[in-house]
């Protein structure tokens, strides 16, 4: 199923090389003023072939509007985003199954029926009309008092050993390619540099917060402010872990280090540390939302790997040699940050009336 | 919103120290034979009170099974069960907010209408019905092939040194109060121990695996089996971070050791590895599932820690002396279980008809 | 499935003569104060046993809450009722399919396994659920201003001449066991005796209003007003029909008398007449919310009747000797009035945040 | 919200006036050829200015398919289809509230910010998608043995006085532009005729009708073949009531007259009529499914009505001058007809797995 969300409702549609792809989203508020400039560099922020970094392919990631805005403002309708496929050679694909691709359960599931060209409806390109649905998000939450952040805490292997400490440190990454503290950006450079030369690809971990979110916001198990969000971020291609607040690290930890102690601040309640990234039994405290996920390393390889061409049932090797980003991490951190937002907003658009 | 699913529904009630709490599952097939010493063997897994290691609260887990099973069979109509709260002492709580706890954001989400008494109904205790639908479930994938197992990976920073190979090692630990390989389980004991010594508690992580699924079960995106799965994972109170597969140890690696390779066996495309855990695109490919989750240490802790009392808002400190465990990981893995058979079961549930 | 809802989320489970049946509502407001007597009265209304009219079983349809209310005041948590099922006398059926009941389809469906003593799980009885939940829900719209009345249209072909012109007309009939003008309600009394009399049945028009529900609720499309009350409406065992404002009635007349002109009254804007039944588009407009629903005759009649033994696949006749009502509507109103608040309380239970 | 099913997910989204409307549909099988010139006739049905019956404004209703069909096949990812909004002349608008229609309750709801040009998004012309969504169910249905028809039972009050009695009856009528037996179809034209003559309009009744939908087939209660159904027919705009079987008929019977006796043909259960349309307890049982709404009658009119300018708050006269329908009943009923196969279909896509 191809739709997400409860309090707001977003479907996707499209395929790599079909002839467009786009996104439906409704529920949001109307009277809504969209900065259409934002919007465009939000999807810029995930589009590929923005330099040296990342694929060769240049998409045309420009979003026609179709529906639910009129004169820059929402009208209450459900908003269709479309995009159109430009540049797309699907000369460049062919039968042989690729590993670490989806292309073999689509064979499983599909049987045969799929359209795979350039991973189909399975490819990453799908995650833009995620990124737009998000970017509108993000406007209304911002109207809110709400602001969202991304940051890269690691890339092949390169972890970068700062962790911020405020909204001032997250502010202060926005707009670099690698946002990260430091030399990590260049030694994280430097690893997917390494990688492109030995035909190969790297991972990393996407980090993002969000400031600002009042707090009741959520519900207790499973419409939980994190079982909403990460139902939403793995559904992004590349992700295999997700983690709120100290997560995996928690693990570790002692309950007297783990918990969060309380004191009053100007008459509310807050909490001296955030290790639990702002949610406790589901629902926000009004601490910031810090989320972690992990994305595996890009399938497309030039390296030769054992695969199967299921055409004949045959044993055979694969080398891609298509215009592939040896690392997804920094194009990945939009679509996180639009999960999170989305993922918030839906939280916020369910609820019982208020008393009169 | 308590109500999960959608090829299966499942609605959990109740709060600690309510009257009863429960479970409706709806969308299991009919005509199932139910094994009742099977399901009360699983409640027995997650129920309190069973050693030294676990809190000394002796709660009575029976279920009665109220409705959609006659004479042991499944008929197709909606089954509920219902636990009687008996041994609640609720003079054990009082009004200061325990850091960790939801205490917090219930306060802020109900405004003081929440009943809190032994964390209500945010408390661990709700992870009894989730169990007991996951027995229904599990019952029902065995019977179509589909085995889960459970095993401890990590308690108060001891990791088990193995990971096992295969579905017969993963059997080896059935039964073990704490299923970890050699002398792991008696590291982790201790762990546990020190932690209790020292009036403090301790995490750790969970993993469950699923074998015989077959492939082309789930969807591209928002119902992918790790969307549908992670949803429900998140609504485990305890539960800070969820990955598939290698999950965040994938960031680390490159794309020639992340891709895992494929071969014929047999007729069939099989993978010589599964860092991606049985799932590609979202959708099984016959490997075995294998997800892993992080629970953070037990808040109620001996230890005294700063907080709040929200009742005249003045700062203090709180030291639990009520019963509590001081991990629960032992008793989260069976829950842990359970939400990966309904995840898995839910995602059979859908679909468009056969062709005929 | 048994779930239903967006805004507010509900479950109902249960057989006839299992053991108990009940019902899960999710999403009411915290804080609101339960008037138990005023949920009792509601039961009572569609309880069989009152009178010489309905049937001859004394069920017990006393509720016993086991969640989210404490103290008389809603918690926030997922409320579950309990019915148990005292006076069951399974006995009184066979296995011969009655006609015009869901045996014949719950025996396709569930292929032998379903429990249909007494109906089973699609019994009337499942109705007090519905009953129960609408009751809630009535109690929160109450608070927020919103009054809903029955009436009863029409039975056994005996209709009421008149149509009520404002609340207080409506709730004029407040507590009649056939709430009718003038003579109508004696007629149709007969008329339900005639049948019985007769070895037979009788259906009937059932109608329900809301006054005060504000303008704007609802959305257009699939989760109109209608169409969120409508689904809920079909749920009801015999209901065949569903009509709102002037309904099938609009289909004879003319656009010129058909729409509903406007005025203003008191600085807003009103409509003279009322034959949209107070929904445009999908959305509430101010105005009484208006619908009927049709009741087929209750199946279960003393005549004989030709049927199928499907133990033996054998024709042979069926003459129903049980306790049953020769006519459900008067029984039927109050869980039509139900359907109508909790499809008003979903309605109004979801959207997006108010701007800051 | 714009999203509608269960087993298959539908998005509509556009504008009367906007640059394009459309849907996404998700959840039809794979490898379905889709006869494309079945679908371009479908919508044919549907579209205005065919004849003189309807509406002078010449829409182009040719859809675009975006995604999720390839070589005239199902992949399994969802079809997005695409109407581009040619002919529009917003000039024959103003902000008169027209009685009737949805500007009154748009108004309410999304305080002004609602692009009511020509409807908008409450326009009749968003039906097209859903003929079209309607249309793909069909051809899906059709490969399954499910055969999809429909008639117009009354227009402006001139009822059609035949009731077909099997499916060469019905099928007897395919092409019709007013299917009707008899000298009917003349009837309602001349009804049609003469509310033009007048500035009026005028509604009626339309019946759908499938053959060959397999017994078993829907839930109990929320998921009813009548909920699910009806959820989605009270989404189409001019529709005011909804009817099963003998619908509203069923009140006036008696229980010996409105049961379906049943007997044994050919090895199975059938009944010898058909009153209950299909369905019991909300499952089917193999006889024809049967369903009726109620169309209002077209509330734009040439008459003037008097209505309020929202703009000053002052009451004034409208007289609506744009070319519109006498009678949308002939264009509702491939709606109607789209409604049947997607609710049928949306019932056929859930389940529990086949045990193995």
């Amino acid at each position: 199923m191809n739709t997400w969300g409860r309090g707001i409702r977003l479907s996707i549609f499209g395929e790599s090389h079909g002839k467009a792809l786009g996104m439906v989203v409704d529920g949001l508020p109307a009277g809504e003023s969209i900065d259409a400039e934002a919007l465009r560099r939000e999807m810029e922020r995930r589009a590929p072939g923005r330099d040296a970094l990342s694929t060769a392919r240049r998409e045309t990631d420009a979003v026609e509007i179709l529906s639910g805005i009129k004169d820059g403002v929402t009208t209450g309708a459900p908003i269709c985003g479309l995009i159109q496929n430009g540049d797309a050679r699907s000369g460049d694909y062919d039968a042989r199954l690729r590993p670490g691709h989806a292309d073999w359960t689509a064979l499983l599931k599909y049987g045969g029926h799929a359209d795979l060209r350039g991973g189909g409806h399975f490819s990453g390109r799908l995650t833009a009309p995620l990124v737009f649905a998000g970017a509108l998000a993000r406007q209304t939450l911002w109207r809110r008092g709400i602001r969202i952040y991304g940051r890269i805490a690691a890339i092949g292997g390169v972890a970068d050993a700062k962790t911020p400490r405020d909204e001032a440190e997250r502010q202060s990454l926005a707009g670099l390619r690698i946002p990260a503290f430091g030399d990590a950006a260049a030694r994280m450079s430097a690893a997917i540099d390494a990688a492109r030369a030995a035909g190969d690809s790297v991972g990393g971990i996407a980090e993002a917060a969000a400031y600002g979110v009042p707090g009741g916001v959520g519900d207790p198990f499973f419409a939980s402010v994190e079982s909403v969000t990460a139902s939403l971020l793995f559904s992004i291609p590349a992700v295999k872990g997700v983690e709120f607040g100290d997560g995996f690290r928690l693990a570790d930890l002692r309950g007297s280090e783990a918990n969060d102690e309380l004191f009053i601040e100007r008459g509310a309640i807050r909490s001296r540390t955030n290790h639990n990234g702002g949610i406790l039994g589901g629902i926000t405290n009004g601490m910031p939302i810090v989320v972690r996920v992990a994305c595996k390393p890009t399938p497309s390889i030039a390296k030769a790997q054992r695969t199967v061409n299921p055409a004949d049932m045959t044993e055979t090797t694969l080398a891609t040699a298509g215009r592939h980003d040896p690392c997804v991490v920094p194009r990945a951190l939009p679509v996180v940050e639009a999960a999170l937002a989305l993922g918030i907003l839906d939280c916020m658009s369910a609820g019982p009336p208020e008393a009169q």
